[in-house]
Protein backbone atom coordinates (compact mmCIF):
# COMPACT_ATOMS: atom_id res chain seq x y z
CA UNK A 1 0.00 0.00 0.00
CA UNK A 2 1.51 3.80 -0.95
CA UNK A 3 1.30 6.38 2.03
CA UNK A 4 -0.94 8.37 0.37
CA UNK A 5 -3.46 5.37 -0.39
CA UNK A 6 -2.75 4.47 3.87
CA UNK A 7 -3.64 8.14 4.47
CA UNK A 8 -6.67 8.19 2.69
CA UNK A 9 -7.38 4.51 4.31
CA UNK A 10 -6.48 6.00 8.14
CA UNK A 11 -9.25 8.85 7.52
CA UNK A 12 -11.79 6.56 5.79
CA UNK A 13 -11.55 4.73 8.76
CA UNK A 14 -11.51 7.67 10.98
CA UNK A 15 -14.25 9.29 9.68
CA UNK A 16 -16.18 6.08 9.89
CA UNK A 17 -15.18 5.17 13.08
CA UNK A 18 -16.64 8.32 14.21
CA UNK A 19 -19.69 7.94 12.00
CA UNK A 20 -19.86 4.49 14.05
CA UNK A 21 -19.32 6.19 17.40
CA UNK A 22 -22.35 8.51 16.90
CA UNK A 23 -24.51 5.58 16.41
CA UNK A 24 -26.22 4.32 19.42
CA UNK A 25 -27.54 0.32 19.13
CA UNK A 26 -30.84 2.16 19.89
CA UNK A 27 -30.68 4.76 17.76
CA UNK A 28 -29.83 1.88 14.76
CA UNK A 29 -32.60 -0.53 15.82
CA UNK A 30 -35.25 2.81 15.97
CA UNK A 31 -33.65 3.59 12.55
CA UNK A 32 -34.60 0.04 10.80
CA UNK A 33 -38.03 0.22 12.23
CA UNK A 34 -38.54 3.46 10.66
CA UNK A 35 -37.59 2.92 7.34
CA UNK A 36 -39.36 -0.35 7.58
CA UNK A 37 -42.34 1.68 8.86
CA UNK A 38 -42.30 4.19 6.09
CA UNK A 39 -41.60 1.35 3.16
CA UNK A 40 -44.57 -0.09 5.01
CA UNK A 41 -46.88 2.74 4.62
CA UNK A 42 -45.94 3.32 0.83
CA UNK A 43 -46.37 -0.44 0.68
CA UNK A 44 -49.40 -1.73 1.61
CA UNK A 45 -51.89 0.12 -0.15
CA UNK A 46 -50.10 -0.71 -2.95
CA UNK A 47 -50.46 -4.26 -2.38
CA UNK A 48 -54.50 -3.77 -1.29
CA UNK A 49 -54.67 -2.41 -4.99
CA UNK A 50 -52.72 -5.90 -6.15
CA UNK A 51 -55.28 -8.08 -4.61
CA UNK A 52 -58.59 -5.95 -5.67
CA UNK A 53 -59.32 -5.29 -1.69
CA UNK A 54 -59.10 -1.10 -3.02
CA UNK A 55 -59.62 0.49 -6.66
CA UNK A 56 -56.28 0.46 -8.32
CA UNK A 57 -55.04 4.14 -8.71
CA UNK A 58 -52.05 4.77 -11.04
CA UNK A 59 -51.14 8.16 -9.30
CA UNK A 60 -50.45 6.39 -5.91
CA UNK A 61 -48.88 3.38 -7.29
CA UNK A 62 -46.17 5.76 -9.00
CA UNK A 63 -45.50 7.65 -5.99
CA UNK A 64 -45.71 4.97 -3.53
CA UNK A 65 -42.99 3.15 -5.76
CA UNK A 66 -40.90 6.01 -5.50
CA UNK A 67 -41.11 6.36 -2.27
CA UNK A 68 -40.44 2.42 -1.81
CA UNK A 69 -37.08 2.42 -4.10
CA UNK A 70 -35.87 5.37 -2.35
CA UNK A 71 -36.18 4.05 1.18
CA UNK A 72 -35.92 0.27 0.34
CA UNK A 73 -32.25 -0.35 1.30
CA UNK A 74 -31.66 2.55 3.76
CA UNK A 75 -31.26 0.66 7.00
CA UNK A 76 -29.27 -2.42 5.22
CA UNK A 77 -26.69 -0.98 7.33
CA UNK A 78 -28.25 -0.47 10.57
CA UNK A 79 -27.78 -3.77 11.07
CA UNK A 80 -24.23 -3.87 11.95
CA UNK A 81 -22.53 -5.59 14.20
CA UNK A 82 -23.54 -4.59 17.87
CA UNK A 83 -26.72 -3.21 16.98
CA UNK A 84 -28.03 -7.07 17.66
CA UNK A 85 -29.56 -5.50 20.55
CA UNK A 86 -30.01 -2.31 23.00
CA UNK A 87 -33.93 -1.71 22.40
CA UNK A 88 -37.22 -3.51 21.81
CA UNK A 89 -36.81 -5.53 18.04
CA UNK A 90 -37.97 -8.23 16.26
CA UNK A 91 -35.27 -8.35 14.34
CA UNK A 92 -33.83 -12.27 14.90
CA UNK A 93 -30.12 -13.16 15.72
CA UNK A 94 -29.98 -15.17 12.84
CA UNK A 95 -29.38 -11.67 11.02
CA UNK A 96 -26.27 -11.38 12.84
CA UNK A 97 -25.20 -15.03 12.70
CA UNK A 98 -25.91 -15.72 9.17
CA UNK A 99 -25.16 -12.29 7.78
CA UNK A 100 -24.62 -13.63 4.12
CA UNK A 101 -27.92 -15.38 3.88
CA UNK A 102 -29.37 -12.61 5.43
CA UNK A 103 -27.88 -10.24 2.67
CA UNK A 104 -29.01 -12.30 -0.12
CA UNK A 105 -32.36 -12.14 1.31
CA UNK A 106 -32.61 -8.12 1.82
CA UNK A 107 -30.88 -8.26 -1.95
CA UNK A 108 -34.42 -10.19 -3.62
CA UNK A 109 -36.62 -7.98 -1.90
CA UNK A 110 -34.49 -4.55 -3.09
CA UNK A 111 -34.25 -6.67 -6.91
CA UNK A 112 -38.50 -6.70 -6.17
CA UNK A 113 -38.76 -3.06 -5.80
CA UNK A 114 -36.22 -2.21 -8.27
CA UNK A 115 -38.39 -4.26 -10.97
CA UNK A 116 -41.53 -2.76 -9.81
CA UNK A 117 -40.14 0.69 -10.75
CA UNK A 118 -39.21 -0.76 -14.19
CA UNK A 119 -43.00 -1.96 -14.26
CA UNK A 120 -44.59 1.30 -13.14
CA UNK A 121 -42.59 3.02 -16.18
CA UNK A 122 -43.16 0.65 -18.87
CA UNK A 123 -46.07 -1.95 -17.88
CA UNK A 124 -50.12 -1.81 -17.62
CA UNK A 125 -52.07 -2.61 -14.64
CA UNK A 126 -51.64 -6.28 -14.88
CA UNK A 127 -47.84 -6.38 -14.85
CA UNK A 128 -47.62 -4.31 -11.92
CA UNK A 129 -49.71 -5.53 -10.24
CA UNK A 130 -47.95 -9.30 -10.46
CA UNK A 131 -44.68 -6.85 -9.91
CA UNK A 132 -46.14 -5.58 -6.74
CA UNK A 133 -46.97 -9.28 -5.57
CA UNK A 134 -43.10 -10.27 -6.56
CA UNK A 135 -42.27 -7.21 -4.21
CA UNK A 136 -44.90 -9.00 -1.11
CA UNK A 137 -43.32 -12.20 -1.99
CA UNK A 138 -40.11 -11.47 -1.09
CA UNK A 139 -40.63 -8.92 1.88
CA UNK A 140 -42.93 -12.16 3.20
CA UNK A 141 -39.52 -14.87 2.54
CA UNK A 142 -37.43 -12.08 4.38
CA UNK A 143 -40.08 -10.98 7.28
CA UNK A 144 -40.44 -15.11 7.99
CA UNK A 145 -36.65 -16.07 7.90
CA UNK A 146 -35.28 -12.63 10.03
CA UNK A 147 -38.84 -11.49 11.47
CA UNK A 148 -39.97 -12.81 15.07
CA UNK A 149 -43.74 -12.37 15.88
CA UNK A 150 -42.97 -10.59 19.06
CA UNK A 151 -40.21 -8.15 19.91
CA UNK A 152 -37.78 -9.09 22.24
CA UNK A 153 -35.12 -7.02 24.00
CA UNK B 1 -73.50 17.61 -9.08
CA UNK B 2 -74.18 15.22 -11.82
CA UNK B 3 -75.65 11.74 -10.17
CA UNK B 4 -72.23 10.40 -11.71
CA UNK B 5 -70.10 12.79 -9.92
CA UNK B 6 -71.62 12.21 -6.85
CA UNK B 7 -71.69 8.30 -6.68
CA UNK B 8 -68.01 9.15 -7.54
CA UNK B 9 -67.81 11.71 -4.33
CA UNK B 10 -69.56 8.63 -2.24
CA UNK B 11 -67.28 6.56 -3.30
CA UNK B 12 -64.36 8.24 -2.66
CA UNK B 13 -65.54 9.27 0.85
CA UNK B 14 -66.37 5.53 1.29
CA UNK B 15 -61.94 4.91 0.40
CA UNK B 16 -60.84 7.32 2.45
CA UNK B 17 -63.29 7.06 5.22
CA UNK B 18 -62.38 3.17 5.23
CA UNK B 19 -58.17 4.19 5.28
CA UNK B 20 -58.84 6.57 7.73
CA UNK B 21 -60.72 3.58 9.80
CA UNK B 22 -57.20 2.09 9.36
CA UNK B 23 -55.03 4.65 10.80
CA UNK B 24 -55.05 4.51 14.69
CA UNK B 25 -53.94 7.69 16.32
CA UNK B 26 -50.82 5.64 17.62
CA UNK B 27 -50.00 4.62 14.15
CA UNK B 28 -49.88 7.80 12.95
CA UNK B 29 -47.95 9.12 15.28
CA UNK B 30 -45.60 6.27 14.92
CA UNK B 31 -45.50 7.35 11.13
CA UNK B 32 -44.91 11.22 11.60
CA UNK B 33 -41.57 10.10 14.05
CA UNK B 34 -40.37 7.31 11.03
CA UNK B 35 -40.41 9.56 8.90
CA UNK B 36 -38.76 12.79 10.70
CA UNK B 37 -36.13 9.93 12.01
CA UNK B 38 -35.69 8.93 8.16
CA UNK B 39 -35.24 12.48 7.13
CA UNK B 40 -33.23 13.32 10.17
CA UNK B 41 -30.57 10.73 9.51
CA UNK B 42 -30.46 11.59 5.64
CA UNK B 43 -30.42 15.20 6.50
CA UNK B 44 -27.51 15.39 9.71
CA UNK B 45 -24.71 14.03 7.58
CA UNK B 46 -25.29 16.86 5.50
CA UNK B 47 -25.67 19.68 7.59
CA UNK B 48 -22.38 18.35 8.94
CA UNK B 49 -20.54 19.02 5.84
CA UNK B 50 -22.27 22.23 5.50
CA UNK B 51 -20.70 23.65 8.67
CA UNK B 52 -17.36 22.07 8.05
CA UNK B 53 -17.87 19.40 10.65
CA UNK B 54 -17.17 16.91 8.17
CA UNK B 55 -15.50 16.79 4.37
CA UNK B 56 -18.05 17.60 1.73
CA UNK B 57 -19.27 14.32 -0.35
CA UNK B 58 -20.95 15.00 -3.51
CA UNK B 59 -22.47 11.39 -4.00
CA UNK B 60 -23.48 11.42 0.02
CA UNK B 61 -25.23 14.65 -0.58
CA UNK B 62 -26.82 13.49 -4.25
CA UNK B 63 -28.04 10.87 -2.35
CA UNK B 64 -29.06 11.78 0.84
CA UNK B 65 -31.04 14.67 -0.67
CA UNK B 66 -32.98 12.53 -2.88
CA UNK B 67 -34.21 10.61 0.37
CA UNK B 68 -34.83 14.00 1.99
CA UNK B 69 -37.04 15.26 -1.35
CA UNK B 70 -39.05 11.70 -1.02
CA UNK B 71 -39.69 11.56 2.09
CA UNK B 72 -40.40 15.39 3.21
CA UNK B 73 -44.10 15.98 3.55
CA UNK B 74 -45.10 12.46 3.38
CA UNK B 75 -46.20 12.69 7.00
CA UNK B 76 -48.09 16.35 6.70
CA UNK B 77 -51.67 14.11 6.49
CA UNK B 78 -50.53 12.44 9.46
CA UNK B 79 -51.08 15.48 11.43
CA UNK B 80 -54.95 15.19 10.75
CA UNK B 81 -57.75 15.72 13.04
CA UNK B 82 -57.64 12.71 16.50
CA UNK B 83 -54.24 12.55 15.97
CA UNK B 84 -53.00 14.43 18.68
CA UNK B 85 -52.73 12.09 21.03
CA UNK B 86 -52.47 8.39 21.22
CA UNK B 87 -49.16 7.62 22.05
CA UNK B 88 -45.63 9.86 23.40
CA UNK B 89 -45.24 12.85 21.36
CA UNK B 90 -43.05 15.83 20.78
CA UNK B 91 -46.02 17.23 18.01
CA UNK B 92 -46.83 20.54 19.93
CA UNK B 93 -51.16 21.19 20.75
CA UNK B 94 -50.63 24.51 18.63
CA UNK B 95 -50.44 22.51 15.14
CA UNK B 96 -53.99 21.38 15.99
CA UNK B 97 -55.00 24.74 16.89
CA UNK B 98 -53.38 26.79 14.32
CA UNK B 99 -53.33 24.47 11.14
CA UNK B 100 -52.82 27.37 8.40
CA UNK B 101 -49.94 28.39 10.36
CA UNK B 102 -48.33 24.81 10.75
CA UNK B 103 -49.21 24.26 7.26
CA UNK B 104 -47.06 27.33 6.01
CA UNK B 105 -44.01 26.50 8.21
CA UNK B 106 -44.34 23.05 6.87
CA UNK B 107 -44.54 24.40 3.19
CA UNK B 108 -41.33 26.24 3.77
CA UNK B 109 -39.09 23.36 4.82
CA UNK B 110 -40.44 21.90 1.65
CA UNK B 111 -39.77 24.51 -0.66
CA UNK B 112 -35.52 24.67 0.90
CA UNK B 113 -35.75 20.94 0.42
CA UNK B 114 -36.63 21.64 -3.49
CA UNK B 115 -34.31 24.44 -3.79
CA UNK B 116 -32.02 22.27 -2.28
CA UNK B 117 -32.54 19.80 -4.69
CA UNK B 118 -32.18 21.58 -7.50
CA UNK B 119 -28.93 23.46 -6.42
CA UNK B 120 -27.43 19.59 -6.10
CA UNK B 121 -28.33 19.57 -10.08
CA UNK B 122 -26.75 22.69 -10.74
CA UNK B 123 -24.82 24.36 -8.41
CA UNK B 124 -21.23 24.12 -6.73
CA UNK B 125 -20.48 23.09 -3.17
CA UNK B 126 -20.48 26.96 -1.58
CA UNK B 127 -24.01 27.02 -2.66
CA UNK B 128 -25.11 23.38 -2.01
CA UNK B 129 -23.55 24.92 1.43
CA UNK B 130 -25.98 27.68 1.64
CA UNK B 131 -29.04 25.41 0.64
CA UNK B 132 -28.03 23.12 3.14
CA UNK B 133 -28.43 26.31 5.46
CA UNK B 134 -31.69 27.05 4.07
CA UNK B 135 -32.94 23.64 4.82
CA UNK B 136 -31.98 23.68 8.11
CA UNK B 137 -33.08 26.89 9.15
CA UNK B 138 -37.09 25.77 8.24
CA UNK B 139 -36.45 22.84 10.17
CA UNK B 140 -35.74 24.38 12.87
CA UNK B 141 -38.07 26.76 12.72
CA UNK B 142 -41.02 24.66 12.60
CA UNK B 143 -38.95 22.52 15.50
CA UNK B 144 -38.79 25.36 17.52
CA UNK B 145 -42.66 26.34 16.64
CA UNK B 146 -44.03 23.42 16.86
CA UNK B 147 -41.91 20.32 18.24
CA UNK B 148 -41.94 19.98 22.22
CA UNK B 149 -38.59 19.46 24.25
CA UNK B 150 -40.17 16.40 25.82
CA UNK B 151 -42.74 14.06 24.73
CA UNK B 152 -46.07 14.53 25.89
CA UNK B 153 -48.49 12.05 26.27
Amino acid sequence: MQPCSLTIAVIALAIAGSAFAQMKPEDEIRYRQSVMNVAGRAFTPMIQMAQDKIPYNREVVAKNTQVLQTVIGLHWDAFGPGTERGAPTKADLKIWSEPDKFKTSAEKAQEAVGKLGQTVRTGDEKEVKAALGGVGKTCKGCHDDYRLKEARD
